[in-house]
């Protein structure tokens, strides 16, 4: 008898004794199957879930993956209306804390603040293999929050518990090679979100030469299905192209002579964990586990898409007050709407040292409505203490790439040493750490990048670029 | 290059800078070891603490290993003190929502009612094996707690976070055999709490015969160290004495013909998680691995000390009022003074009838001032949904068992169709679900126990006897 | 340090003192590579080798590796020449038996008769994988061989030590399944041999739906490499048609559904193992496991394709003289020279009758030069102590089955109280055990097919008719 | 249904036949077990051993197993008489290579010598767990060789197939450690031969402190049970004394501060693979990967007991001839008759340099009857390419030391570079690599040790002198 069957006889047996209390038999579910859901969560939040928590949690769940997405979305709505906070509980606990703000009437506030749904989340991770369709149901209600934005309150309590289980304190991070099961490996081809892998031979050249490396976080009660990888690359020198990295005809790095490990691509798997933050552990611990195994390794570098670019450029273009662009820059810019220019050598060279330039403002300058970096992709590696080391232009030829960056690519360099200053300047001043050779792409008499959020000033500034001017000389 | 040495070098690299933000040198240190650590949890709550979160957490965690008494009491009143909620953000809250009781202004209330602690303590488990160190804090802060009740409101923080992670969908059942490893295996020695475990020869006895089983929850992030085990022995009858189980020259049973699993020793292992409860699923899990593995088995019941018994007989016997013992029984226990009473066949028989009723009695009637069962292994049970079985005088004759329940042990009866049944009874009206044999033994123009309680009726007792009288021919 | 830097170093060490026993310095080796090779040998079967067996062993494996296949010859050459027995040894042997043939002259005898290469292969063993490369060895020996006949006596210590180390004491069996590594998947598509692997998408198909299984024997120290497999479909019937279980669209039929194993493809992977017989071994091993895991399956059969058919077929179509077929039956068989046939379905259905009658013939009645049944997986099954079950018909209809075969396929069935006597019944008497149904296709007042061996009688064929007609009924 | 159901149910069938070829019915049996047994034996052998291989193999080793020790004999006995080679047909082979000596006759003349236990041993390898029960036989074996010598017949095929299976390239080292299961470990308490385990505590320090290493070989099919294992000790310089390491209370070396390790127990665990040489290789590998995972060490010693030093001085003592012992030595070697000497350190200082430069003798100059080496122990370090190193008097004060060895204890020295050298001197000129310092306790007037054996002379020897003269400045 297995767990399943275990499970199937105990719900049977509490059915087939029709008490009141699981009252789900079909017709009333049918009827209304999120009445009978819902006294299904209330029973499980109740006393006697402890004895079914876990059939209980089993039977809900099983339900929500037969819902089709009406039903989906009117269980979301019910978790929103019926399990928020116990409001009356919480007007008592208001009163009693505003009468002595002592801890324990701070500690029922705070008990009686937490939406009902926290508690009904953590059981329906009772059910075997709970926490994996948990992270397929939020999948669903960040999608349903796009429509119905009341929903968020919803996804607050998900992310809120997520944040928790999926602490770094709890995830393993494991090597993928050519002999990782199948199972497995077919998920890293569905999961490549950068340069796509297009089958299985394609994906044994990314894991099997010796100058190849990846790796995956995996919780443990999520065993076959990682949270996030990076794909890495062994090389004598920072690459400029992709197509260096990943042509089939390359020559591989014997492992003894490779210095320089480049993360070249860099996935999130579970559109459920949206939001909740691994990356920057990820990159962390996959430098370390490196550098155990091959001590040679002393440069750590990215090879990195530029997914905002392309969008700004264009908007600077029609912009006639354009800081970034003069009007020569943005004639010669117009070579960008020939179809071909990537493929006729003398057009891409003429736009080379322009689309350079606008380039060095777009991470140095640009900024969004909320006053941070544009480029997503940026503002995880600088948030993560990276420093930004060099632009290619034309790295990427790919129909995506070109479309999404004109095909330029950029290398962010992560050197021990600097990380935790590199990150303070970012997170902390908004400050963009460069070398000096980036820097002086953009003209030096305007005003200080920083002055517009008030937390920066020049001689700031002169620090940042003299303690990278030295760094430079050491990298 | 390990993980520690990799952690120093990064803790070297930002001392040695001497930023102010980890302002920890040695002499400050030295000086003021919970300003410094202080400073430390703030920097790991903040943005910085996003870069070198690992870091900071292992720097603190070290610390708090390295602290005697007085400086972890320090540490405790310190978070009690520091790192409660932000009563400035809560003021504000209460007040915007009093404002208008929207769904931000509430998600907003939920927020700044959470103790900053709970954060902290989330961002503590990002360090290596952080886990352990946490459950090891708490152990000491439950110890504290004893004489500074107020540190209750920094383990209300431990204790929610401990529930949410040490949820049963993260749990893994093992089983424990001779071909566990060691180191785990002493640990079995060293946290066996019923029936002691006098060296590796006897636990070879409990582990390697066909007849014995144990298995143990285990979290995966501490992976060497049990949670909670059940040791179980295979039998053909419902066993009334644990020298019958234990002892040395038994004959084993062959594992075709064994009918009864018995569940005789349950030890929950770390004190740091005391009230997660998990002893629940344990027994659950275990039954439903145990009929996979050996079909024949059709009967689950336990051998279990009763550790309440003594001092509350005791208490009867000094009670002229006793409802109990009437003044002839109070004669009859009077042997119980004789230290070679259980020794003395004579004594025993003579003193059994009246123990047996007044150990009925001390189940179905007596009540602690909570209005509770009193045992709490009989709480642990009946709430889990098993039933009083039997109850087996001199059942255990070690001195303790004779110390804490003059030998009396008792079986309960795990029975799968009616542990829905039986819980209800138990957690929703307080009634003590038992064989009709033992009902009888307490006498029936006595109002109905849960009168006290106004949950029952004697009309509803009556259902619930008529009720185990039949599932006792099915038994 | 690594296995093979520490194996550098000792040889670069031995090496640099210049040694003249391990004379291969580069010179010398690149003027007389089997002189040198053959001076590594004589040194690792000498006491020295003792010592530095394993670097030694290595360094002739790598050698190997490295030659061409002109070396490669060599090299079998000078195993054959200089590593036989040691003829003056053995002389004196030969005398010294002959002279009293106690048990000390017999053992030295039979060590003296040894040929010296066994232990040098037992040796070459030592090198790290040494077995794989041993493996390999043995491939090219077997192709050398065919214009090298004398070689065999090479080979039949390979094969001697080989049936030793591939001993059934020391194989694992494994499942394969989609979770199983892809490096070893990847050999399951190469070295699949029968109904050819597509690629991954369809490989999946045939691993991943409940209704399939497979099952792997590998060697311990060939860890990733299979040495034989079997595909397995669960079906509810006996299929008659390999598309029937191929075929993209198929109804997967649920687990618990199936009552038969369908052994559709065995595989041998290694030609280095070449009549190191394993597949007796597991098939009798899979069934078993699948017994344990699925108790309804209470049927397991094969479908087989007859490699050998049409080559017989042609023959006797051409031959006058021909027993199995009549002129009328040649006239209908005429059919199969359209090309078209298996696509007309009345060419086809009027040449089936004819062609099951010659199957019959060709299972039952024809014979080889050395008499035995002429198809190789007859052989193989019947040997196994399978029974011949049913004929299919157009059972593939890939090119390789027609060409082959017309499209024939066959069922041979497994039953477990019948393998002993039928495999008694095929080893010993030569006979074929069959259903009385296949039997009646085959005239009955030709004399008994066994009688030209000179090992049977109608009468016993009678008993064997009977035999199987009753086990007939209980099938 | 498990495999022995499985065998048990195939064997039922078999029988409940009554096949002939296996009659081995009860009554039979116990009327001529080994009438029997010989049937069985010879029914594995045949053809039909092929189908039922595996059954009659359990079958056979199951009866084994429950023979008394006279039937075991008896078994043996019965393998020795009918099972050696098939002398007719040896004859005929001998024929017909005297007439022509090719290929052909040579390899039949092979396999007719061998006898036809070869192939039933390897027959019976196919039991479950066969390679145990073979191991275990061998035991057995080896104990009645000494009543019946000529079992040795059979005991040359045992150990035949055990060096062919046991081979080095099919073991696997694992480490031994604290977290090792149980079932193993004590394995290491009963097998340690060299200095007793007491219990788990004493193990548990011999194996969990970070300066203590344990490894062992172990073969895939016997996975629970190693073959030869060996303790290591992390020290800083060359232990002279056995208590050093081992005591209680000793103060545990960081595992970054050792530069030594030191080899102090080396224990083969099975009886039934004596001679069966795997020792060599296991320290070879274990230096290997102790190097790899501690790249600080580098020297490589052992601890090493004098087994055979007490017998000998006490033959010299005897001896009025002796070479080795002077009288006025004599005189001073009479303390050790006084049974407190070890404890009373004027005498244990009075007879220190004779003793010192008797066991210099011991090494450098006495040999057995057969001109070895006299001692085990050196026999094997020397064997395998160490040096002596140093004498350490009163290295063990245990009972069982000071009776062997008048508490005498030596390090041998394990140098990479030496090895090779060191082993060719010793295995094949019989000479004892040792120091300048050792050496010089020998008078060297005397006449080469080797002339004795032919093989060397004392230029050679001065060579070796010289040597390692200039070694010992590097080590």
């Amino acid at each position: 008898m297995n767990t399943s069957s275990f499970l199937a006889d105990m719900l049977q047996t509490i059915s087939e004794r029709g008490r009141r209390f699981l009252a789900f038999n079909q017709r009333e579910s049918l009827d209304d199957p999120m009445g009978s859901a819902s006294a299904l969560c209330e029973t499980l939040l109740s006393s006697r879930g402890e004895a079914s928590g876990m059939a209980l949690a089993k039977n809900i769940l099983d339900r929500w993956r037969s819902f089709d997405e009406a039903e989906k979305r009117e269980f979301m709505i019910m978790l929103l209306d019926r399990f928020g906070p116990d409001t009356q509980r919480l007007e008592t606990a208001i009163d009693a804390y505003r009468g002595h703000r002592d801890a324990s009437a701070l500690l029922e506030l705070h008990l009686a603040a937490e939406p009902r749904r926290q508690e009904l989340i953590r059981r329906f991770n009772l059910a075997p293999n709970g926490i994996e369709t948990l992270v397929r149901m939020r999948e669903v209600l960040l999608r349903l929050t796009k429509e119905r934005p009341d929903l968020s309150a919803v996804d607050s309590d998900f992310s809120h518990l997520f944040g928790s289980w999926f602490n770094r304190g709890f995830l393993v991070l494991r090597p993928i090679s050519w002999s990782t099961p199948a199972n497995i490996l077919e998920k890293i081809i569905r999961y490549e979100a950068v340069h796509d892998i297009g089958g299985w031979d394609e994906l044994r050249r990314r894991l099997e030469p010796e100058d190849r490396r990846c790796f995956a976080f995996f919780h443990p009660q999520l065993a076959d299905d990682p949270l996030i990888f990076v794909e890495v690359a062994l090389t004598r020198d920072i690459p400029s192209r992709i197509d260096d990295l990943l042509r089939e005809d390359r020559t591989v790095v014997p492992k003894g002579e490779a210095t320089t490990a480049v993360f070249y691509s860099i996935s999130n798997c579970q559109e459920g964990l949206r939001g909740i933050s691994f990356g920057n552990f990820l990159i962390k611990q996959v430098v370390e586990d490196l550098r155990r195994d091959l001590p040679k390794l002393d440069r750590f570098v990215t090879l990195s898409p530029v997914p905002g670019f392309a969008a700004w450029l264009a908007r600077e273009r029609r912009d006639e007050a354009s800081e970034a662009l003069s009007p020569a820059a943005k004639a010669i810019l117009s070579v960008l709407d020939d179809e071909d220019w990537a493929e006729d050598a003398e057009k891409a060279s003429a736009v080379e040292p322009v689309m350079t330039a606008a380039a060095a403002w777009y991470f140095l300058r640009a900024r969004d409505a909320a006053g941070r970096t544009i480029d997503p992709v940026a503002r995880f590696h600088l948030g993560n203490g990276a420093r930004l080391e060099r632009l290619n232009i034309l790295g990427d030829r790919s129909q995506r790439a070109l479309r999404q960056a004109h095909g330029l690519m950029v290398n962010y360099l992560y050197k021990l040493d600097d990380i935790e200053a590199n990150h303070e300047a970012f997170a902390g001043r908004r400050e963009v750490v460069t070398t000096q050779q980036i820097r002086r792409l953009v003209p030096a008499n305007k005003p200080s990048l920083s002055i517009g959020s008030g937390q920066g000033s020049s001689s700031t500034r002169q620090v940042a670029i003299n303690e990278h001017a030295s760094t430079e000389r050491t990298s």
